[in-house]
Order: C-alpha cells, then sequence, then structure tokens
C-alpha cells in the first residue's frame, strides 16, 4: 500500500494532538491543523501535511514563536498592520483575514499586512473563508528567493504565489492561486524526490543555462512564470506582501529547509473587499452564473471534455476527502506516524486494515 | 518621411482643439488629449492617439456622452460606484481614480468601480495618477471577448489588462501593465495592418487550430497569457472590472472598432492604498530601492544588459518624448490630419521642416 486515506475529523484531532505534545499552544494548534488538513483535502500538498514535520522543528529551535504574541496596529480605518513576532504563518493569516472581514463589514474594504511571519499553507485557504463571508479577496505572500527576475539567473524572488477568491452561490468559490514562477517549489522538490526531471523552460542551472534536472535547478534558479508577465506580477507581490508590511524581502529571507540560523519573517498580504458594499448580493451571484454560463458554454477544443472554473479541480478532491477520507502519500504518512510516534500519541491508521 | 516627432503640448492642444470641434465638451477633451497623448509618449500607441477617429465616430454616432452625467453613488466609507452613463472612459477614469486616492487618503484605502464606461486608454496611467498622490494601486478593466477561456476556443473574455503601480522617490513608478492574453488586440491589429504572422501558440483559428495568421486568429479567439495562469487573471479581471460594477460582462460587450449597435458598458476596477497608512513614506521609499538594488544586482544572463523594472522602457519613451518631441507612426499622423483637416483646424506638422 502506498497512498492511504483518512477520515479528515481523525487526521486533525491526530495533527492538533502532535502540535500541543510538541509545546504549540492548543488554541493555536486548531488553527494549524485545520489550515494543514484543508489544504491536503484540496489536493494541495506541497502545502499540506509534509509542512507539519519541519513546522515542529523551526518551532523547537525557537525560529517560530507559539503562543504568539502577535499585535495589531493601525492609523486608519480600512488598514490594520499584524506585528506576528514569528508566530505560526496559519494562526496569523487567520487572525488577519478575519480582521480584514470585519473591517470590510464596516467601511466596505479592509487591508490587513502581516508582518514578520512563517509559512501560512495555501493562499486559498484564507480567500475561501474570506468568500464565507460574502467578500472577494485578495491574499498574497513572499517567500525564500528562488526565482530570478526577467533577464536574470540569480534568485531574487520567491515562487510569491498571488491568490483571488470570489463567492459563487452553491459555496464552492471562485478560487484562484498559482506561483508566479514557471515552476513551483514543490514541484521542484518533488521532482527531486522522485528522481524525475522538470520541464524545459522553468529552471536555469548555476551556469544560467536551461536545466531539467530539479538538484541543478535548486542551485541555480527557477524562470518567471510568462516571462516578463511573471515577475511583473512576483514583484508586485513582493511589494504587497513584503516591502509595505516591514518584513523580509527578497534575499533577507532564510530558507524554511535549510536555514536555521533565523527566522523567516516573510510578510502577509490579505484584501477583502464586501460586496454588498458596492452590489446586492443577490445581484451579484446572477452575474457570477451568467459569467459561468458564458465560461461553461465556450466552444471545447478537441480532448477537452468541460471547460473547468479555477477552484474546481479542488472542490472536486475536497469533496472526494470528505467523503472517502483524506488521500496522503505513503512519505506523508511515514513523516507523520514517526511524529505520532515520538510524541507516543495512538496512530489512527495503526490496527486498522488498509 | 514616415515616423514624425512634435512637442507634447503642441499635440495635445492639437487634439483638444479636435476634441471641442467635434462637439466633445472642453473640460472633458482636456482630459482625454492628457490621457491619449500621455500613452502615446509612454510608447503604448496601440491604446493612444490611434484611438482618437473611432473615439469621435462613437461620439457622433450617440454611443458616448459628453458631458457625460457620471454620478457617485456609495454605501460605505471606502467603496464608492461612479455611475458612468456612456461617458468617455478617459473622464470616467480621472474621476474615478481621483475619489479612490481621496478615500485612500481618509480611511487607507479606496475601491472605486465604474459601471457602464468605454475604453479608457492604458490603465497604467491611472496608476501613475495614483502613484503621484502616494499611493500603491491596481487599476483593471474588461473588454470585447477576443480570449477563449483554458481548454475553450471561442471567445469568452476581453485581453482584460491588469495593472499595479507603485512609486518609487525619483517619481518613475514602478508600472506594471499587461493583458492577460497572450497577445494584445492591438498588436493583432497591426501584424493585419503590416501583413505580418503572429507568433505560434497565442492564437487559433475558428476551427480551434493554432494559427499564426492574424486575421484568422481575429475570427478565431486568442489564448490566455500562461495557460491556465492566465485564464484565471482574465476571470478575476472581468469579475473586478465587469461582474461587481454591474456593467456589460463577457459576449454583452460590443466591438469597439465594428458594432455601431450600443454603446460599449465596460466596466473598470480602481484601488488605491494610501502607503503612509500601513508604514512611514519614507521608510517605504528606502524598503523599494533595495528591492531595486536586489533586483538590479542579479547575475544576468548573457546577451541581457540590464535588468529592467516594470515601467523603465515606458519611463524612457516618456523622457525622450519630453525631449525630442512624441513620435507618432505616419498612420496616426495622417489619421490625425484628416481629422484636422475635417474641423478646419491648424495642423502643427504642416509648413514645418520635417
Amino acid at each position: 500500500m502506498n497512498d492511504i486515506k483518512i477520515d479528515f475529523r481523525i487526521l486533525e484531532k491526530f495533527v492538533i494532538d502532535i502540535l500541543c505534545s510538541a509545546g504549540i499552544d492548543r488554541k493555536e494548534a486548531q488553527i494549524i491543523a485545520k489550515v494543514m488538513v484543508w489544504t491536503e483535502m484540496i489536493g494541495r500538498s506541497g502545502h499540506g501535511l509534509k509542512r507539519l514535520s519541519i513546522f515542529i522543528k523551526r518551532f523547537k529551535r525557537g525560529l517560530i514563536n507559539s503562543p504568539s504574541s502577535a499585535e495589531f496596529k493601525n492609523k486608519s480605518d480600512a488598514v490594520y498592520l499584524l506585528e506576528g513576532n514569528d508566530g505560526p504563518g496559519q494562526v496569523l493569516g487567520h487572525l488577519a483575514m478575519s480582521k480584514a472581514i470585519e473591517i470590510a463589514d464596516k467601511v466596505g474594504v479592509g487591508l490587513v499586512g502581516v508582518q514578520n511571519s512563517n509559512h501560512f499553507g495555501a493562499n486559498s485557504y484564507y480567500n475561501q473563508l474570506a468568500a464565507e463571508a460574502n467578500k472577494i479577496s485578495i491574499v498574497t505572500t513572499n517567500s525564500f528567493p528562488i526565482v530570478a527576475p526577467h533577464g536574470g539567473m540569480s534568485p531574487v524572488f520567491g515562487t510569491n504565489p498571488f491568490a483571488f477568491g470570489a463567492p459563487v452561490r452553491n459555496g464552492q468559490s471562485i478560487l484562484v492561486d498559482f506561483s508566479t514562477s514557471g515552476i513551483s517549489g514543490a514541484m521542484i522538490r518533488k521532482a527531486i524526490a522522485d528522481k524525475r526531471t522538470i520541464p524545459i523552460g522553468v529552471a536555469l542551472d548555476e551556469n544560467g543555462n536551461d536545466t531539467v534536472d530539479p538538484e541543478r535547478a535548486s542551485k541555480g534558479s527557477i524562470l518567471p512564470m510568462a516571462g516578463a508577465k511573471g515577475y511583473c506580477l512576483g514583484l508586485m507581490v513582493e511589494i504587497l506582501s513584503g516591502v509595505i508590511t516591514g518584513s523580509a524581502i527578497s534575499n533577507e529571507i532564510g530558507s524554511v529547509w535549510k536555514n536555521f540560523n533565523k527566522s523567516n519573517r516573510v510578510g502577509h498580504f490579505f484584501l477583502a473587499i464586501d460586496i454588498p458594499s458596492i452590489m446586492p448580493l443577490e445581484m451579484y451571484y446572477d452575474r457570477i452564473e451568467d459569467l459561468i454560463t458564458y465560461i461553461k458554454e465556450a466552444k471545447k477544443r478537441e480532448g477537452v471534455d468541460e471547460i473547468l472554473l479555477p477552484g474546481e479541480t479542488r472542490w472536486h478532491n475536497y469533496q472526494q476527502s470528505i467523503e472517502n477520507g483524506v488521500r496522503m502519500s505513503k512519505n506523508t504518512k511515514d513523516e507523520l506516524q514517526s511524529l505520532g510516534e515520538e510524541y507516543k500519541i495512538k496512530i489512527p491508521w495503526k490496527n486498522k486494515k488498509s
């Protein structure tokens, strides 16, 4: 057996138990587990439970604080800054988007920047929080530099994901969430682990030559998605997440995986737009349905069964995870199991036919 | 002589005279001329003076109103909707971004949606307005559908440009402004006019096959930039500009160039973020300079002299236009000249050695 499937509630409880045993504040552990399991459920495992052991390792080294003593500061009605004090990214992200939603309820738009945070999972988790509160949202984060600027061959930007969310009547929000690089860091790491090559045209080796070898790419640089356009978007994400929040930017950020000398101090940007402040909610839903109809009814290219909306595959994965259990790779399962054994917590999939 | 160069002030006055003679409100003519000439100065002629005669034609047909009876509506402190009443896009855009700046001054962020507008020129004109007022900004607009969704082969979206601006101490703001399609509508039109081919992989013919023939592409569809990612961005632009503003969306929008049965009724989205509401302005400028240094000092690929910032080429063009005059193509010059003759206005480049 390679992959396993496990009930999401049981999995969440198991992750909370591990986090609490490792010394994480219980309330914060609940949020962290929720974000990690949700990310796994939608099929973005690169930002999911695979991150649990490195998270605990960084916490144990004093590079992540929990309980975080995060503090909101503000100078205007619609803009808040959350000083993250090296708290868990998931906790700070949750706090920040909740505040952005609260502000948007009052004045129509809420902007919250997070200073000095850590990896926060998949951006779209926070877009979905906003969507459930009838908000359209933008979420960005900067990250450890592995992406060269357009024309360059040494890293300046992280894969700097950009995300956008818009609610849909059936609850399966439109969720746009992509790295602004030609390939994500998670895919490079996966290709290394699986001993596979990466596509041509997405990365350079240390000498600036195209490479399909993920090992060499990780010593060289990743190219921006779509050339100059991806470079522009990655730069925008760096300004919104890093520059204006007072967080670390570009080469000031250390690798989550390799640098244990300093905290990450990445920044995040959350923007929530209250739909009823610009248009009655029911009218909005009708109009989104019209747009979805135009998209679904477009003529399809040969071999395409259906034109999918951004997020649609993730919602399918999510539904499957609820119905059949959350699918985890053997690696992730083994990592969780050894954490469980370390902290003497009952492993939920042991003594169970699988 | 093919191209000509002319002083930007003389050019602006000439355009104002043409617009006023055609019946456009004088105050509005000043804004329209300013946006069109600025766009020409930065080298984005596809959105510049080439649009003057079609603008006048649509105005004469009653499809554009001037003076526009545009009216702001609002339901919350930070969000306004501008009912554009088919006014000139440049005038509505100017009004809307000015209001977004004013709101951001009060509460930290300002969002203004524009309903039922027309083509407004280059998005980055409005980003620059915001940058001059110490605001970071996002500007989007929807447009006549010529772009297929990912997996599709018939148009659903416009080239839906996305733009971002961030001020820099020397005044030459970072200006990101790109279509979310593989190629812009202006480049397709230019390739048709110049009888040239377009690159492979950016457009399909009416049967869904790849094509390099711009004529066939204009009967088929353009592909999104970067596949699924460009589709996601184009969809986001459609939601922000069209759906939430109550404007026309997707197939409801007629071509600026070919459809004289109805007004365009496109929508725009303007977001202004007040920098001092999140960080002291001087600290922001220092941090942007740090980021620019990281970018400029990246190792360059072979054949690359300098890594450019988004907007840098445009600022170079702008400076050249101020020093040496605005360069116009023969086509644009001829169009302006025939408008000048029609309205019996002295042609500034006649009786002048050129």
